[in-house]
């Protein structure tokens, strides 16, 4: 497949001749997204409606050419870049917040909203979008939507999915569809909706969400707890959350993540300790300084060395410093990383922790571990020479073992980045063959011809890759 | 399709015999739920595992019978009626709780669960598992999650769909499936789990339920406020939820309701009011007063006439029984009712009761509206004589205009009790020819020869009703 194949001036007559994009430099800026995964585009589209785009995928079936849908490029595992070449269609110009409702709670957004500016929009009407991938001030909702994105809050408030009420989305075919309700409770019909959030563009483009708002919380405070022994700093996540207190973050760093970062910004970091918690309490500003309190005793008693309260907002920032610098100081100790984002029932998080300390002896790796403990969401960086291709294969089976041991915890591969390219290999360790089948058997009754992103989670096998 | 076409002695070699039940008086008790529909199985089988069930289900497929699934056939739209006659499948030797995680804060059940002794059970912990439809007592959980079911919590706590984590599923050609995590992320792969929830027993049966449980609120105080206007109450609704306190329940009654109860059981409720609100917050013990007196004032300023709130048990009790009256007091004035679940946003319930008021006088219907206020799902019950032809048709007249119109005011045709029989000729009134063809070409790639449930929801139009 390449330029010349595509039907660009059909194309061209559908979108505007403004918005469809071939030069190479321009094309360029359309073939990789966070991850290493890179594949050129032969075109792009920038449609403006729902209209717009079902009309480029009804000529992509009938001209047959795959189509990829494309928010920012912020993906992790490459669900939005175009392997196979093809047609990239953007939604950036379908970036209006349509309707924001305060009375009903509710936002009706176009999918190239960017996530922090539909935020502060959100909170200048005293409501809350919680979501909030590190992403945020980049990527765009309907990317969100795709890969049913995570975050830091998602302990207390949930994620992506929880928040979508419905969709409008055109279907591989080019049919519109209108899915789910504006109200929290509809039961009429299969939930397409939610079968849409997290399809990673294999099944829709989504060209209008309705999302679901809640009230912002009053105030919040941040604690951050040093724990000699990570099994306690483990025990403590449980303790506070059955203690009926859900922090609406819950983040640990474990002993390799704290001498990476003090290594690289000294912060007087305890790198002494094997991890430490940094927590966030939100809600009633009259319960504030009470669950603070409730939380640092949980530490004492769970066996924090220390535990400091921000007081001030800087001393919440000088708190949360030391979070913020976990990405430039891993870029300062190797070229690239393998960063897993697997997730475990909260438990099993020591379990998780020692494996991985034995991963990184046994293949002489640097990897750390940190992220959200609070629902067993940790993601574990493996760190190697991009240059080294011994230490690169190490990394490799390292990744390989890391797997095994979620899947044998009871865990999942991915809590918010998704599967796409870099994880489509080890899909079928977790879903199954049957499962593979089942999804498989519903991307074809809505996908006849495999138009729609195309090479994205169902890949039989790793020989696929090699093979390219 | 009569008994003898069904191949009872290999059901029985599958099952056993004592599992499988074919005399006219034990098939009895398996034809009906709780709605008028009524359908003859041709035989009852009662499997113990998901191995057996699968096993049915393969049998099914090669002998070309349909499978009704039931739970405690407790269902309001004759989702599980086998108006087609056939197999029964019961869930109710697969009853276990199989875990009680406090830790993980989850738990794994067998479909054949009664709610009810489910959150006993769950209570015991400390925890919280929040949906509360009216049939908790004896509604199963497995019945729960093939409905989605909601309640007056959802408000605050949402639906069956936001507390299911995973299942295990035998899809209707037999395959055992399992979706989902164990824990609150996990992106990897379609949502399977979210697209059985609430697909009404027509894509898979469960035999193993994975749900998140909550922490317990510490404690609750109950109000009840009466407005002159209609209108009031209703901005009343969304003035408390704006205000940053999210009821657990937030309960309308309008005139026509408090006038049926008043009649049944003189309470001294205020009927010359045009409506009246019973709210219970709840949450952290030391917030109660002040939130409990957060919601009088706003109910205060929004035009209540008086606000009660109840200090002792005895009081909340006597609070409730209004709202406890409506079901018997509802009996009383007629034989019928239609029950419709419809569910607007917060802001049209008013436009939607005064709709209610005119179709109530233009077909010359007693019609009373009450229900979940807080989630705009407003229970309209339009009573009729069922020995009466004339105020059949007319009921049945003015439930089309109620569809119109909650559809016009942007709201769903079901907030908790599904589409099932009852509700399938409005179907694609709410989803459109082409939610429908999609949902249809799902069910068609999971259940190719319509084995699963067959007559629920794809009903091309009303005429299926009338020639059968």
């Amino acid at each position: 497949m390449n330029a010349t194949s595509l039907p660009i001036s059909e194309i061209a007559g559908i979108v505007g001749r403004d918005n469809v994009l071939t030069a190479p430099e321009e094309l360029c800026c359309y073939s990789y997204d966070a991850s290493r995964i890179k594949g050129f585009p032969d075109c792009v589209a920038v449609p403006g409606s729902a209209r717009e785009v079902s009309e480029l995928l009804k000529l992509a079936n009938r001209a047959r050419f795959p189509v990829f849908p494309r928010g920012a490029g912020s993906g992790m595992v490459g669900a939005s870049v175009p392997r196979l070449g093809g047609l990239v269609l953007t939604v950036g110009r379908m970036r209006r917040i349509l309707e924001l409702d305060p009375d009903n709670m509710l936002a009706v957004v176009e999918p190239g909203v960017v996530l922090g500016d539909f935020q502060k929009e959100v909170q200048r009407h005293g409501l809350f979008y919680p979501p909030d991938p590190a992403s945020l001030p980049f990527s765009t909702i309907g990317g969100n939507v795709a890969m049913c994105s995570g975050g830091p809050r998602a302990v207390k408030y949930g994620v992506t999915r929880d928040y979508v009420l419905g969709l409008e989305v055109v279907l591989p075919t080019g049919t519109i569809l209108k899915t789910g309700t504006r109200t929290v409770k509809g039961v009429v019909g299969y939930d397409l909706t939610r079968l849409m959030v997290g399809s990673e563009g294999t099944l829709g483009v989504f060209t209008r969400i309705i999302l679901r708002l809640i009230p912002a919380p009053e105030g919040s405070r941040t604690l951050m707890a040093v724990f000699p022994r990570l099994d306690d700093a483990a025990r403590a996540v449980c303790d506070i959350i059955r203690n009926r207190v859900i922090p609406s973050t819950l983040e640990l760093m474990d002993q390799a993540t704290l001498r990476v970062i003090e290594n690289y910004l000294p912060l007087g970091l305890p790198t002494e300790a094997e991890a430490v918690l940094l927590i966030e309490v939100d809600g009633r500003e009259r319960l504030l300084d009470e669950d603070a309190e409730r939380v640092s005793r949980i530490c004492a008693e769970s066996g924090a060395s220390g535990v400091e309260v921000a007081h001030t907002p800087e001393e919440k920032d000088r708190l949360w410093r030391a979070r913020r610098s976990i990405s430039p100081a891993l870029r300062q100790i190797r070229s690239g990383k393998i960063n897993e984002d697997v997730t475990v029932p909260r438990t099993r998080i020591p379990s998780l922790i020692r494996a991985v300390r034995g991963l990184s002896e046994r293949h002489r790796l640097t990897i750390v571990c940190f992220g959200h403990a609070g629902d067993g969401n940790i993601h574990t960086n493996i760190m190697l020479d991009m240059g080294d291709p011994d230490e690169r294969q190490r990394a490799e089976k390292a990744a390989e073992e890391l797997f095994r041991t979620v899947l044998d915890l009871g865990g999942t591969l991915s809590g918010e980045h998704g599967v796409g390219i870099a994880k489509s290999p080890f899909f079928q360790w977790e879903v199954g063959e049957e499962g593979f089948r089942t999804m498989w058997s519903i991307k074809q009754a809505l996908d006849p011809l495999n138009i729609l992103n195309p090479g994205k989670m169902f890949v039989p096998d790793r020989a696929f890759f090699r093979s390219r």
